[in-house]
């Protein structure tokens, strides 16, 4: 792997630390806040342009008590200032009076602005089967 | 519109007239037949790779008789040599005995090589909800 795959999968790993603390500053932080980022929610239409993402995010963060995410296969793939990562999840929540566990597929394409990798399109589906456990890695 | 984003479009157009062709060849005229490349067809776990993602194809050629798409909303982003098109789908598929529809959206990515748009990245998952009719597009 070379030094430059190594800080896009940081930043991907900066992502999952974001969303599992519930703390929408940290969520601000790996994404660039332009007008064309897109997001998908598993279950969710697309949203587009950072006012809408960063809205969605509050509103995950305002319904959720707790989230444990439990990462699987990651693969990175670099062009120049633009890399994706594909990687699975398994993200254990609590709402308001319901615990669920999802296994989730995404598609997170980041670009490397002023010198950083930032989250420029997240897109998340459910999978269909457990993830392979040899591959697991807790988020920290 | 840039008269590139215009030929990225028609990439993806070319991709999705691909898949109603059932047609193995017009599938292969359209993807980079790199070893990187992924792919995700709603429900499927990732594929990685040309060999396996052809595979994928010609199974699904094989097992469909029958296939009419209908684009919804599409939008391109254009960073240089990689590109990305969000779109949704409405899919009506007929295989051995069984007729459905579902609704899809699909992030594809794009690689300019050697001067042409080649996808390199599918992931496409199911939508919650039908489509916009208003933006609804035949597929010819």
């Amino acid at each position: 792997m070379t030094p430059e795959e190594e800080k896009i999968l940081e930043a991907n790993k900066n992502f999952y630390s974001a969303l599992q603390s519930l703390n929408i500053e940290e969520m601000e932080s790996v994404w660039l806040p332009e007008e064309w980022v897109k997001c998908l929610h598993p279950g969710w239409d697309m949203l587009e342009g950072w006012e809408a993402v960063h809205e969605s995010w509050q509103q995950i963060f305002e319904n959720t008590k707790f989230m444990r995410i439990t990462m699987g296969v990651q693969s990175v793939h670099v062009e120049k200032t633009i890399a994706w990562v594909c990687c699975t999840e398994k993200i254990s929540s609590a709402t308001e009076g319901r615990f669920e566990t999802a296994y989730v597929q995404s598609t997170n394409i980041f670009k490397l602005h002023n010198g950083t990798w930032f989250l420029v399109h997240h897109h998340a589906s459910h999978l269909p089967a457990p993830l392979n456990n040899d591959a697991a890695e807790v988020v920290q």
